[in-house]
């Protein structure tokens, strides 16, 4: 009970409040997501976006992409789905997409912590996500 | 490849853009989680709350409150923290919290599918989610 007692102590300690706008200032490069929680076995990763990325597919993850400031056009191998503020996506694993963004677009990620950014595909756009 | 092809097809027919303004206009009741989405072994649910809950804790899951609407009081066992509009805050498994709104806020939950509001509690307020 004392060992449990300690661990808890130290779980609240580092219990800290995200402001989701104050961490996006902090990002200067696009399409380089940056982690800005942790739990269970995902990561909350911010990231913003401009320009177009490279087609991948997660082999075994879903990934949600939640758009918080601007639009997202989420290619489909089939269709193009548009992501506005306040509305997120769901990508299930295995199926090919696409991120384009005319104008800027800050999105908020979630992924499991095995996630890699271009998926199966690797390319100059291939980032290791660091905290923020 | 061809069972593969269909399942891929499948599962691109049912990629939805969810807007949760929109989702959390159809929820009535107060402290009663919907599911708004899936991914990996989690929901992402909204809820809105006013009002106070009870003391509870989750044994294995960490829990992810994002509050898009008011302010939401978090009270830990030493210490309360505000989280305001476009804020969050995860609270790691084991530790105990309350969830308090003076006035209504709205909350988006991102947690494992295996996790009962109430925790390891049970009372009038255990609910069990349902999609919206």
């Amino acid at each position: 009970m004392v060992i449990k007692g300690i661990r808890t102590e130290k779980k609240e300690m580092n219990i800290k409040i995200v402001n989701i706008a104050d961490k996006l200032k902090l990002i200067q490069e696009h399409w380089k997501p940056r982690i800005a929680g942790e739990l269970n076995d995902s990561y909350v990763k911010l990231v913003r976006l401009k320009g177009e990325f490279i087609w991948h597919h997660h082999e075994s993850e879903d990934e949600l992409f939640w758009v918080v400031k601007g639009k997202l056009r989420m290619q489909l191998r089939d269709q193009e789905l548009i992501v506005g503020e306040g509305e997120f996506i769901i990508i299930p694993r295995g199926v090919e997409h696409r991120p384009l963004a005319d104008e800027e677009v800050h999105v908020i990620l979630l992924e499991p912590k095995t996630t890699v950014n271009t998926g199966t595909e690797r390319s100059e756009r291939t980032a290791e996500a660091e905290w923020i």
